[in-house]
Formats: structure tokens, C-alpha cells, sequence
């Protein structure tokens, strides 16, 4: 973590925050520089002096939701001995992220984060990736995920967090579901994608293989 | 269908076509009525003949995207005997309708659609959510689905097509997984939730169940 000496203290991390909330309230895309700069209290100019353009800004905001995302998922999972268990927990995590960091995600996740052309964004989303891959592959080593291809069951689990932490931010949840809680959804969930659609016993009289 | 009988021919379908363009170019939440007006070449009044704000326009932008997903889905899995390829047909196809109409997706699925307040655009989504409850109560009764809770299972499916039509329309897959195709990624995705996360013989000696 380097620290420049900013003339204003904490002028970025102002900054960063001022970005989160105005986010909160209008959108990645209407979000613009100038407002930000006017909610942290600094000049229009003062922006300039740690992000080029509104690209920058919402990378830096991206990079700063992927670092925490990344950190609440190893604080979950922290301590789990069992492997699936300890899937799951990191699972959660992402959902849960989301549901109190909408802001953060709608970025992170959004087209308005723009192409990949920001190291320290990529390298973070890639650590944030990595710890799901790595569950998977604590799992496989277990026997408890089966032994396919490891890059399909990460894509499959992936899409299931990101799935139910949209719906949840996006708020599309209709009757009795929209009464759970986000934890115990996000763990119905990810415990339904272990199981799988299937039938624990064949009911069909197809033969064994 | 009503069919009123407008001053200016297709006045409504201009202005929803005009709205979907401009929301694919600056999403949902900057787009103005004056700007739908201005492309569709009609006065800035002409709008509330139709809308009386923008949150009744972006309603019906979500009710036709509705309509035309449910249609495609419909199609898609039309003729298809067997309840299992019939329910993933389904989810395919809505995996390629958010691919294929990302603006309709956005304003479906996204928190500028507003609260639930427009009792068509409500029937559409509800006839779009009884297709999946539909069709996996189908996969039910021919023993292909487990027969566990209906709306949890349902749920889950919905979580899983969700997630992988939010990571598309977003260009979040990176690597090798940019690189195949939405229908490619939607039948792997959705063979994987029939087939669930853990291995088909149990490897752990934890006895039967």
C-alpha cells in the first residue's frame, strides 16, 4: 500500500467515498466527476490529481470493492477445516457482499467499468476469482466437487453467487423469497448447486452407469 | 392487442424503439424523455401521450422485453418431448434473449425498472417466471428433477441463467470462456445445475442415505 503525500490528507479515499455515495444514488453512468468532487468538498481540479478521467475513478472504485469483497470472503472462511463447507462460506460471502456494497458491485460488475485496461483492477478481480477456484480445487482434491473440468465448475459456481447477488441488488425477489433473509438464500442456493436438479436416486429404469 | 389509434401511426412502438436505442448507448438510468422524443423525431410533448414519466416508459420497454423473452422461450423449447432438454431449451433461451436485447435485460432486471407499480409489465414477468416453475414441475413429474420445494428448485434455476446472462451482457468472462459461444456457455451452465457440484459416486465411505 503505497501513500502519497497528499497536500489534503486523504484526498483519494475522500474521494473513493464521495464516488460510493453519489453512485448509491444516480449510477455508475450518470456519476460524474464534477458532482464528486463537489460532495468530498474539494475544487473541480482536485480529482485530476489522482484520477485522469471518470474511467479511472470508477476502476479505482471496482479495485477498492474487489479488495474488500476478496477480504470479507476470507474472513467467512476462515477456520473451516471441511472443504465444501468452506466453498460455501466463501459463496455467501460474495452474496452478502454485494447486498451491503450495491454500489461497489453495480461497478465492479458493470459495463461502466469499462475494458481491462487498469492493472491494479485486473490483478484484484483475478485474486478475487483465484479464491474460488481455489475452494474448487480444495474440493476436488477432497472428492467432494467431482473431478470435470475445473474451469466449467468455476464458471457454473460463479454464475450461481453472481445469479442470486443480482437478483438480490437488483431487488427482483417477489413473494415469500423476498421475506428470507440473504443469508439463508444465498446458503439454500449454493447448497441446491451442490445437489444439483437431479434426483439423489434414478426414478427412471435407464440402467446403471 | 389494443391498438389505439394514434395521431402519428406507430407513435408508442417508435418511441419504445427509440427508448431501447438510447439506453444501449447510455443505460438506463441517463436516459431522458426529450432525448427518446428528439430521436424518434417527434416533439418533446409527444411522449406523455403515451408515458406520463420516464418510469412509465422504461415500464414498458420491461413489458415487451417480457413478451419477447417469453416468446423466444416458448419457441426455443417448442416440440421438444423430453422435460429435461425442454426446461434447458428454456433456459437457453433466456441466456440469449439478455445477449441479444441487453438494453430490454437492463431495464428488466435492473433497479431503474422502479418498484412494482404497473400491473402489465407485472403479468408479463409473472408469465415469464410460470414458464420455469412450468417446466421444471414438468421435469418433477417425470422424476428427472428432484422433488424437493418447487420455488426453492426454481430459484436456483433462475439463479443460474440469471447469473450467466448478467456475466455475458456485462463482458465479464475472461480467458477461454470469452471466447465460446453465449449458447455454448448456457448448455454447459445448465447440464452442470442438473448434475450439481458433487461427484455422481460418493467417495467419502459416510454410508447410504
Amino acid at each position: 500500500m503505497r501513500k502519497p503525500a497528499y497536500h489534503h490528507g486523504n484526498l483519494r479515499e475522500a474521494l473513493l467515498a464521495a464516488a460510493v455515495d453519489l453512485i448509491t444514488e444516480v449510477g455508475p453512468e450518470a456519476a460524474s466527476l464534477r458532482e464528486v468532487a463537489r460532495r468530498a468538498g474539494v475544487s473541480q481540479a482536485a480529482p485530476y490529481r489522482h484520477f485522469v478521467d471518470k474511467a479511472a475513478l470508477l476502476a479505482a472504485v471496482a479495485e477498492q470493492g474487489f479488495r474488500t469483497m476478496t477480504a470479507e470472503m476470507r474472513a467467512a472462511s476462515a477456520g473451516i477445516a471441511d472443504p465444501a463447507s468452506h466453498l460455501r462460506a466463501t459463496g455467501v460471502a460474495y452474496v452478502l457482499f454485494a447486498c451491503g456494497h450495491p454500489a461497489h458491485f453495480r461497478v465492479m460488475f458493470g459495463s461502466a467499468r469499462g475494458e481491462g485496461c487498469d492493472a491494479a483492477l485486473t490483478a484484484a478481480a483475478q485474486e478475487n476469482y483465484g479464491l474460488l477456484e481455489a475452494g474448487i480445487a480444495a474440493c476436488q482434491r477432497a472428492g467432494v466437487v467431482r473431478d470435470d473440468d475445473a474451469q466449467r465448475i468455476a464458471l457454473f459456481a460463479w454464475t450461481v453467487v453472481h445469479g442470486l447477488a443480482s437478483l438480490l441488488v437488483d431487488r427482483q425477489l417477489m413473494g415469500p423469497l423476498a421475506g428470507a433473509s440473504e443469508r439463508t438464500l444465498a446458503e439454500t442456493v449454493l447448497m441446491q448447486s451442490f445437489e444439483g436438479l437431479r434426483p439423489p436416486v434414478r426414478s427412471r429404469s435407464s440402467g446403471g452407469r
